[in-house]
């Protein structure tokens, strides 16, 4: 597609034709790169194919110009090593959730880098891939100090066409970093779901959407779980023992409410909670970097367009918006969310052009 | 309107205009009942009356027929105790998430029930009231041994005229039942959202749907959750502990990963995760009563406002809608909801206008 990117390298050879490695050949391909795809399994390459993510490597006449290995964590390095020794031209790349094992072990900065799409989703597999799993992602690169610098330009500009955002980090900020965002969440929602196995049939009947929520990434795949953990566990071990504290405290204050500061031990762990939901960029809960407005519609067709029309006409650029609306209420909430600078004004000459607001957030 | 059964109560007396009571004033509006509302703020009352919740309870000129009790939990049992003595011919029953504390301190059978619909949402107040609410959510009740028959099936027929269903149990299942699929999720959720304070902003960066799902109800209101908790605190404390001595597991394993057995600790904990998620009825995430279009929008002003103009040029009625914007990225995905039966339609119309589809969900 003409808004693509051309791809800075052609031939691609991927290896690995799960999620990420099907995706990639999707998004290449678009991109216009000639794509190659093989695995192990000749019935994983098969659906590779069919789907439209490349030719079957046996087709591949020449040397790659780069190989994308995306094959389970423990292979990983294995399969770097092995596609550099037998594409002596070829630049290297990986897409493991973790980075310091693979980055060290590999060593060999001229031709292999580092990478991490943040673009997992609970299901896996070819059959979940999407051309557009990266589209608006984070994509870690982790180059170490004897990176060249043409190395990294020409893999960012890669990741780029493919319109995921380039993170550039060292493997063991990276790793630590996952280890907050991705690795402690799965544990925390595995062991929350864990318990549900012990409540009742009527328990579970009451189950709602927070739940739900917590317990979502639960579903993900254990073997590949198993082997991320497992090569992260130096950074994922002391934020798990931290967790663990804070909750060993609620444990001994919800044993004694009526001690002396058993209150404040479970207020005070909510309202981190609070605040460190609250620092997520980007949506839910509103992000420190926006504001936001909350602004009153009747419920009428064409109302939520009028008002954003009004919005674009006063040239201000929406980071985020919801819209609360109750079906048969007479009226809607939407929330519009701003650069902070802009809420005033935005409130103002909304206002001025009729609409009522129900309230500002910063 | 003509599907809802008409109130089994009337004159209803709602006191505390929160997300519950505005939400109930709204439902039992539109089931025929004649509404009144009251609050201890003067204001938050008045935002219940303009949202069209009921009439202020000055109005009320004779007894009501019933009373709900939609206060904070800690003064539940007080407001209980005060209605069913000011007003001797009324049905008075309270929607507080914590049961047993409540039915045994106000022992007043004959014309007081405990309820709790499960309804919450994270953000609370009557701003984020819906007519909705209760529909298809569960609906507690908790009658005792002394309870009238006809007291249950009034009520009954009250939580039935809302459109939620009838979930009966003794306070203390319930109270259990809670601390499972909500009490102990919150915790979960809350002491993960804490750790995010100490990452990095290069780290929050990178987080995906992952760890906003596991979040999300961390964003709940402080005070709220510090009583609930409180008055749960014998039921949730043993669940709170069980769930850490998993983890302690394997934080004790992740610290010895060339220990015989680490792995074997680990892949327990997420395969328990694996079963115990789905064991959670119905469909995952997301209602069963709408279906979504994802959309492709560039992040430019005005596109989400040229979209939502064609949305309703094409005559179909949002029924909810988000926008998930990557800061710096060149696309945002704004997802429409929309009744299942117009969302393939929709997809092709929107195509034909030139929107680029990302996927749909139904």
């Amino acid at each position: 597609m003409a808004d693509f990117a051309s791809s800075p390298f052609s031939p691609v050879l991927i290896i690995g034709t799960g999620l990420l490695g099907t995706s990639m050949g999707l998004a290449l391909r678009e991109a216009g790169a000639e794509v190659f795809v093989d695995d192990q399994s000749p019935s994983a390459k098969a659906l590779a194919v069919d789907y439209g993510a490349g030719r079957p490597r046996e087709e591949l006449d020449r040397d790659p110009d780069l190989v994308v290995v995306s094959v389970p964590p423990d292979v990983t390095a294995d399969v770097v090593a092995e596609s550099l020794s037998r594409f002596p031209s070829a630049t290297v790349i990986d897409v493991a959730s973790t980075k310091s094992d693979i980055v060290t072990s590999v060593d060999h900065p001229q031709r292999f880098l580092g990478t991490h799409p943040m673009a997992g989703r609970e299901r896996g597999g070819a059959m979940a891939a999407r051309v557009d799993l990266f589209t608006g992602r984070p994509w870690v690169i982790t180059p170490t100090q004897d990176s060249p610098k043409d190395l990294i330009e020409r893999v960012s500009a890669l990741i780029t066409g493919l319109r995921a955002s380039v993170h550039q980090m060292s493997p063991a900020d990276h790793d630590r970093a996952v280890a907050a965002v991705s690795h402690l969440p799965q544990l925390v929602s595995s062991a929350m779901a864990a318990r549900l196995q012990e409540a009742t049939p009527a328990a579970l009947g009451l189950a709602g959407q927070g739940v739900r929520d917590v317990t979502r990434v639960a579903g993900s795949d254990v073997g590949l779980w198993l082997q991320i953990l497992g090569q992260n566990a130096n950074a994922v071990a002391p934020l798990l023992g931290a967790y663990i504290a804070d909750l060993r405290a609620v444990e001994k204050a919800l044993g004694d409410m009526g001690s002396p500061g058993a209150k404040r031990v479970i207020a005070d762990l909510l309202a981190r909670g609070v605040e460190g939901v609250s620092e997520l960029p980007g949506k839910h809960g509103g992000s420190a970097r926006f504001a936001s407005l909350v602004v009153i519609i009747d419920d009428r067709p064409g109302q939520l367009a009028r008002l954003l029309t009004d919005v674009g006409a006063l040239e201000v650029n929406l980071e985020d918006m919801t819209l609360d609306h109750s079906p048969g209420a007479s009226i809607g909430f939407v929330e519009l969310s701003v650069i902070p600078s802009a809420v005033a004004q935005l409130a103002r000459d909304l206002a001025e052009r009729g609409w009522r607001i129900a309230g500002e957030r910063r």
